[in-house]
């Protein structure tokens, strides 16, 4: 039976599996859900919430629900470690990596916090109206600040693209690290994918120029990478 | 001919590579050096500064002054990759988890960084008199904090000990992801310095009452991770 994968549309943020399905060789169909349908539906296939800091419950994507095995599993790095011990070919936490992968996943996603407003502006750009109006709702809630103050042309703009480029200047150092195009120098790993999710989110929802410039530092490295991602990822 | 380190008497909080000597089975010989010396004590062994973010130099321990090839290395993860590549035996970056691994300390540090303003109070207290006196001018400018304010007892302090625990119950839930007692399951590494290289600055200069607390969180696995890499890293 075929994996059924939850995910916003368009954010691919969360949506790191996609690619560590599409590397398993694991066919999957996707269930595009609108973001104010998602507790709804979450609840529909008894997906569970996660909690937030202050107790109340959120409903968030991506779920991965498995009828091979009855599974229902939410938050990205779950999922992908769910995947890895279910399903045992083509290993994406090779090398006792997952301890290590779980701490990476930490600090890029903290170097992409100092960032994200502004792609999170841009996302808003391209939703649906009903989406487009949750999502700007809750993340003014979420970030206490209004919408159109988020990453306002200027001084926070330019401060978020200092952050945005620092966060990769940051993960070139990593990479150069060891030999090959992977984190892990030749072995492919889950760390890329982490990579190459946000990759794929920013060139998803950037202007054409904005991506152009991410896509132009270090020589290009950053849109190769999310190429060889998709690539290794079997086109997905 | 033995390898000389340059080390501040008794912080070990940057010592990490104290123990990858120790493991390598590398003989050295260290060095205590009075914070107030330290500057002319590198400048006269030809030891470069690091540049703050403002662009001013500063001279930071530790230093590694290695005779067999006539290097000299500051920061701690330059030593150890420094080591690593000089002296091949016993590899503390095996799995290809040299990114990983620089990752992995960027992350500790941060965490670290949201508590370690009641070690370093401890810190100076255990100091000889001038040093004690150079240590504390120094971090009231570097934190724009008045030194007995810096982890005043009450909500200060127990903020502190609050993220000292998150750090380490992140920690574990790093540590529980592969089988064995490292981080990366049954291989040693680098990692594992890092983490024993806080352990050992915090049993050294926190009160006796204050490091059995730190040694009682999860059954003792900080307690028993310090001597168990003590004991890899042959009694050192």
């Amino acid at each position: 039976m075929i994996p059924l994968i939850l995910y916003d549309f368009p954010s691919k943020l969360e949506g790191n599996h996609w690619f560590a399905l599409g590397y398993k060789n694991l066919p999957f169909r996707v269930e595009w859900v609108e973001y104010p349908d998602l507790a709804p539906r979450m609840k529909e296939i008894g997906a569970k919430p996660s909690k937030r800091l202050d107790g109340t419950e959120k409903y968030t994507l991506p779920v991965l629900s498995d009828p091979n095995t009855g599974a229902l599993v939410t938050d990205s790095l779950e999922i992908a470690e769910y995947l890895e011990k279910t399903y045992l070919d083509k290993p994406i936490f090779s090398n006792k990596s997952k301890g290590l992968i779980r701490a990476f996943d930490s600090v890029v996603i903290n170097l992409l916090r100092a960032a994200f407003k502004f792609p999170i502006v841009r996302t808003s750009e391209i939703l649906n109206a009903r989406s487009a109006e949750y999502y700007i709702a809750t993340r003014e809630i979420m970030f206490e600040e209004k919408f159109t103050e988020l990453s306002a042309e200027g001084l926070k703009r330019e401060e978020h693209w200092t952050n945005l480029e620092r966060m990769f200047n940051t993960s070139q150092e990593w990479y150069d690290k060891e030999e090959g195009k992977w984190l892990m120098g030749d072995v492919f790993s889950y760390a890329d994918i982490i990579v190459a999710a946000i990759l794929f989110w920013l060139k998803r929802v950037l202007h054409d120029n904005e991506w152009e410039k991410i896509a132009s530092w270090h020589d290009g490295k950053w849109a190769k990478l999310l190429v060889d991602v998709e690539k290794e990822c079997n086109g997905v």
